[in-house]
């Protein structure tokens, strides 16, 4: 019998913007009396969660973080206080956030665990590019990878580049010259293919060219993490594409 | 040069309940003076647009609908009278929302688009089953695919599962059989499956099991579109799931 009265709430802050919270997630806010803030997510949110004492707990790949079991054990003092814990991560909670294993050890002691979606980054970015991440003339799906595995192994670029689906490549800006390497394996280099930078917030930045060209392009034009790496022909029906596309041909016609 | 004073925005209305649209879906909504609404997204939205007229346009796969090109020139026409026209999408718009089309219909007639972002079903489904889509343990991305492709020919289900990712299907329910049975041609039948329907709404029914069982169990319980059949290790955290294998393993200590 769960006699705990607290709880915990894992919000999804979303890509950046605070307009891209759901109305559920500043519903949370708003009760919220412990809000652990992620790195990710954009600072602003405290705003929407004006009684809530703030513990800042970045966990950013290769920095200087705050262990996970410590959130864990923070997570579950305050909720056995009988206090709402709202534990925010960038995006959805349930992509690419260890949202599975928070939930297993609070499963574990019994603390009631609610779960808010939001929009991930792979979404803001396609909308950033004015695209469908599906266009159904290019694909039948998409799929959202780490570069970044927990073992420092690399993702089956072959296997992922077979399915035919759009790739949308996260925590990959650090290895985006092997990375897209290794898809050129399996696709041609002139795969249609963008970075967005800090997608879905006002920093937002935008590269859209082929696979063969991304990675110069990506570096010449000082774009870095946080990122969202798009793959597939989907990728192409980005204006800013089309435009590229369209001069890259004028220039070779005039050369 | 454009002159068009009106615009379209492609708003994701999320899941199903109405919190879970965006704050910037609801400013949208309030500013809206034209709704067109799809068949899938929660009709209580028009609440949320109080000035606006609002156009039914369901599309529901394989019923009676509104011709796709019709759907077009209504968003072109009101535009151009300077209208904002507030065209609503089930889930994330750009994703298996034919959102690719209607955006290039749009930039063609030289009509502004804005998109709006929001929670994908297959999201929700993961939300409501309490697990991560992509935890650390058990696999490195999530794959978003659609059963119902526009040649009907089916998807490459050996390509698919052997990225290892989670599967996230979308359109499945009218061939559960046939694609559970295709993914066990690559994966074990004891591989964690489920399916979400209404996933993110108040009618949300669930069902967590492995995959050799999932369509006999499916049918048995009666589940139907819209669902998302989910397909993975990532899966098996699920506590229903964990709740029946616990049982199913009594049952067989019993026998």
């Amino acid at each position: 019998m769960n006699t705990i009265k607290g709880k915990v709430t894992l919000l999804s802050a979303g890509p950046g913007d605070i307009d891209l919270l759901t109305l559920r997630a500043a519903k949370a806010l708003a009760s919220a009396d412990i809000l652990l803030l992620d790195d990710l997510a954009n600072a602003d949110i405290v705003t929407l969660a004006p009684h809530a004492r703030v513990i800042r707990v970045g966990k950013r790949g290769g920095c200087k973080s705050t262990p996970q079991a410590f959130i864990q054990r923070l997570m579950q003092r305050y909720a056995k206080k009988g206090l709402h814990v709202v534990r925010v991560k960038g995006g959805d909670a349930l992509l690419f956030g260890r949202a599975g294993e928070e939930i297993a050890a609070l499963r574990e002691a019994h603390v009631p665990v609610d779960i808010v979606n939001g929009v991930s980054s792979g979404f803001a970015a396609a909308a950033g590019l004015g695209i469908s991440l599906t266009h159904r003339d290019h694909c039948q799906g998409v799929t959202f990878v780490t570069a970044h595995m927990q073992d420092h192994s690399q993702p089956d670029w072959a296997a992922l580049a077979a399915t035919g689906t759009t790739l949308a490549i996260y925590m990959g800006m650090s290895r985006i010259a092997s990375l897209t390497a290794s898809l050129m394996d399996t696709l041609p280099s002139n795969t249609p293919a963008a970075v967005v930078q800090n997608a879905g917030s006002p920093q937002e930045k935008r590269l859209a060219t082929t696979l063969g060209r991304l990675a110069d392009e990506a570096v010449a034009a000082g774009l870095g993490s946080p990122a969202v790496i798009l793959v597939g022909g989907a990728i192409g029906e980005a204006a800013e594409f089309a435009a590229r596309a369209a001069s890259a041909k004028g220039f070779a016609h005039a050369a």
